[in-house]
């Protein structure tokens, strides 16, 4: 497979949204056009993007819309089934426990952690909180290849350098700070003012 | 000003977020190489981008860190200042109300709604939780430009066209549904599960 672009990379778990929403609604074919339309991105751009994969769709017809959304969903790795895991379970992290779109996207939610007594032994959305103590024998016994960290800023480093040693798999960040992990770990640094920040730019700017 | 492409708009708040971070680490001055590094995106295409704006950083020299944060602070209308209301205050509304990232990116957050009366009246982040029923006149009284919907799905298209009605300017919404919004209204989509399939694209593709 040849080198693939980050951006397109980025694209194409919205494309998969889009899929599924466009699913939900009924629909069983899909144009580059229409996909385009709802996503704000060109059909060229869509088109080029589905290209670095494979042939998709059928030309004057469309991508048939579960054949492409299977697709995605296994260029995306989602059907491996990934066990993951949260760390911190203050508001943040409870939002994303309770989050059905992971499950409906094939993640298995296996474990949280948190280090405040008054929240470990609780249950969000089905799953115990362990104590952190035991963060890396946990993560060994459950197979966790995903760890989430959603702790305040100055536990985050910490948290980062226990999931390395034990070999997890990816990390995903949304603590605010610059994480240093090694070269060979897979991490994504999660940032929620990015979606804030574009609105007003839009505001500002366009005036529609 | 040109036409800019929503691509080159997404990562301004990337570059934005990069720029603090250097400047929290005592950088004065960066280069597109090391900024490219530390976003994972080409060092051309951050130039290209920047350059859509008008002229910045010496070359030879690099961008002066200070500079261009509120170069691009300022293209992103963030120095309006906008007033912000999250509708809908359980995990993911409340875990907003404290994310400290707005208020230094310059929102200000002057309300919070909801309709459960075990909630209406709390504080969350120095803020109190207003009832949801009086929506229209207290965007009205505060002046409030941008809604946060953080309402179940099955709620969210009811918030959205109150919030159309009341003349807010944006919306930033994270129901799991595709929203019906007038043609002339700002609306950004966020989805949670996106940074997470990225991830799992990057575990499943390359280990490291």
């Amino acid at each position: 497979m040849k080198d693939i672009s980050k951006a397109t990379i980025d694209r194409l778990p919205l494309y998969l949204r889009a899929l599924r929403m466009s699913q939900d609604e009924g629909l069983d074919v899909i144009s580059s056009e229409e996909l385009g339309r709802r996503l704000e991105i060109t059909p060229e751009q869509i088109r080029k993007d589905l290209a670095s994969f494979g042939q998709f769709g059928k030309k004057g017809v469309g991508y048939y819309v579960n054949e492409l959304k299977h697709s995605i969903s296994n260029i995306l790795g989602l059907d491996n089934h990934w066990n993951i895991a949260i760390i911190g379970i203050g508001h943040l992290g409870s939002a994303l426990a309770n989050y059905h779109n992971f499950i409906s996207l094939g993640f298995n939610l296996v474990a949280l952690f948190d280090h405040d007594s008054s929240i470990v032994g609780k249950t969000v959305n089905h799953v115990k909180v362990t104590d952190i103590d035991v963060l890396e024998q946990t993560i060994k016994d459950l197979n966790i290849h995903i760890g989430i960290i959603t702790v305040p800023g100055q536990f985050a480093q910490e948290v980062a350098n226990r999931l390395v040693k034990s070999k997890i798999k990816g990390i995903w960040n949304f603590a605010p700070i610059r994480m240093k992990v090694p070269d060979d770990m897979h991490i994504v640094n999660e940032d929620l003012s990015i979606g804030l920040s574009c609105l007003s730019y839009h505001i500002t700017r366009k005036p529609r």
